[in-house]
């Protein structure tokens, strides 16, 4: 019985509780599943790359079969093919998410035979995602009841620093 | 390592290719892959239960982790918890059957901790459903193209048959 | 040059306003433009299908190249096979009948080659549909600003008669 | 009975075989069909507008009735008056370009009484857009699947003098 | 300063935990919320109608400035005018509902210049909806987490009852 | 009895008919309702804030519960609370304005328990939008069938001086 291995990518910028949940449910479906991060330091990002792979390992630490990994600037299939991937993980919230997936997945099928599977966001969760985030840190707002405990922290920090 | 054990369920009153599609990503990401076909014989279907039962059967032979079973009229997150499934798999077409999803994955989630992972429908094959092929049939329409082989040998018997 | 010809199909009970924006719109796009009314005096209509048909025919009058049908229980391409269509018109409303279109396409297409086109409904008219209209006339409601003028008149005497 | 004349636009760079499809079938529709290209060089794009006019022309060589143009920075009722237009042609995807085709389709019918016909795009072609194509080449992947003849001799010769 | 009325209609067979929060959060935008009751005892409900106004007026007692009537057979734009109502007041959980809501919406302004609000449900209480209710009803599930404290022991006493 | 107040913010750069409706509509439901313009003169806009404010109080200039206020860059939420508003009012034409309404929505309650409530543009002023009417200013189009005379002037009045 041939080992399963999930990748789930994103910008991660920061994590939130609603990547954790997609994380967390994808582990069970997987042997191994990877997490990837983009690398895109370069479009002033809140957090930098290596300080993000800090926070979702310090998140992840009690998952044993999921690894971080830095995603350089290429393909996400040409990562998959790497590392083995049997299909891509992705998290799908609504009509428009699917329309974007429908376009990636065809291509990836198309172009490496890799397969892709939906995990639906929780209602609860479903509004999350990281650009409110920025734009709600950005406007001083408390975010803790959305981000997981380590990111909290980085976060607090961030403020106290860029108070100062 | 625990076993992953999928479900994916249906009417298949016919089976489509669409169906075999998804049967088949599926199998590759399962260790074991349940394919569950609801029993509603009292609906006047194309075929009987049974008759699809054999035609699913002989059309899945070749895999060698997909089991065919009959889904008598009962919750399917009862029939999953009997059988030790990880996850339901569903088919995603467009916006309407997601909504539709999502509404199921919630209360299968909240009624059993139970998670559904979407496969989308390759392009070519997002226009097939079981009731077009009914209606087409039923307008006398050549299905070859849409149809598994053990499929169109019983649809072709059967309008035989009805002819006579 | 080889004569373009269109074919626009409904049920027309009642024909609105909407109806008559598509067909005056569409017999612009096309030489002959045929009008087809399903034959469906089985589901206890408004109107017979050969009351609709004086209406069509007395509302359409001065289009010289719409003509009206009947088009019985068959498929909708062996009706424009043997009326050698170029091709279906269809109107488009919203995303959902989008999605009903895209799978009639599909299957036409497949089966004979023959292509849809949609006209958008314009903004004002776009809420009109028959069933509504049957609906509003059940609760004796006023529908003159949604009908054309044979059909008004149509509908007062059938107020009438059924009012005795 | 009048000449009918369809316009088609777009930045075609690169053309896909999903503006070709569109194309064909629209050159059935319409005694004369105009393709315009917009006239975008400033937005530093794969193909200079001449170079994309080349590309089309030979592409398109042996379809009697359609006319390749280019189309400046003027709004496309302008244009359509210009040529006598009976109808522009559009191709719908998803929910997504319904909701924008509306939007320009409200317009153009207001500022000019143009009206607009939408084609569907085949299940198969319907992932295809010239955004993806350019990503996929700098990306440096093989666009042969997805492109007319003249359009992957010009990229595979752009490929190699790039990469000298 | 004239005073503002809302109406808020449904089945409520039963009420869940999502009527009450349109309700509650409605019940703060108008000086005065009626909540109308359809009256279709014919339809084999779960409750009929006269329990379900018992059920709402329990639920809703402390809500001082609700007030709970029965919607006989007729247009709710009647009964609106009746009531001198200033708005409709509806919950919209998806697309499909907005395009539901928008053809209902223009036929009350056009008949009688009632307009409609919208108010979005929350996003733990989207999934929930009287039909579904019902379906796990007869399945024989729990369903205390979705409904009001009235609606939860009438349905116990219900299913002691059916079950004897 | 408590004061109802809305709040209704945009950038109405420039406002268009379909804001005035929207906002006559509003005034009806809320004793106060505040018309809010965000300050964003940094992004080029058609025209200053103060110039947009003086259209807005002059269009609106007989709806003795409509007062405009210009909205500086910080969360609508704490402009709502300083100004003790009940609810926000947004207007909706279609899924996508739905899906950002529902994001929005989400934190507003989360972050204050602010509620909204929807209204629906009607259908003939639904393509309307700021973005377009810049657009076809700069293409030198008349506008006057979509603005409120104040603007309408304002831009003629700045079309003869941007001309010299």
């Amino acid at each position: 019985m041939s080992q399963k291995i999930g990748l789930f990518t994103g910008t991660f910028d920061p994590m939130t509780l609603g990547h954790l949940d997609i994380i967390e449910r994808a582990s069970k479906l997987f042997d191994l599943l990877y997490v990837g991060i983009f690398n895109n330091d370069q479009k002033s990002p809140l957090f930098k790359t290596e300080e993000r792979r800090a926070m979702l390992e310090e998140t992840l630490a009690d998952f044993d079969n999921v690894k971080v990994i830095v995603h350089e600037a290429e393909l996400t299939v040409k990562v998959a093919e790497k590392l083995g991937v049997t299909a891509l993980v992705r998290s799908v919230r609504d009509a428009s998410d699917l329309a974007y997936e429908e376009n990636m997945f065809y291509f990836n099928l198309e172009m490496s035979g890799l397969d892709t599977l939906l995990l639906m966001a929780r209602p609860e969760l479903k509004a999350l995602n990281s650009t409110r985030m920025r734009e709600l840190y950005h406007f001083d707002q408390d975010l803790s009841d959305w981000l997981p405990e380590p990111v909290k922290r980085a976060l607090e920090a961030k403020r106290t620093s860029d108070g100062d």
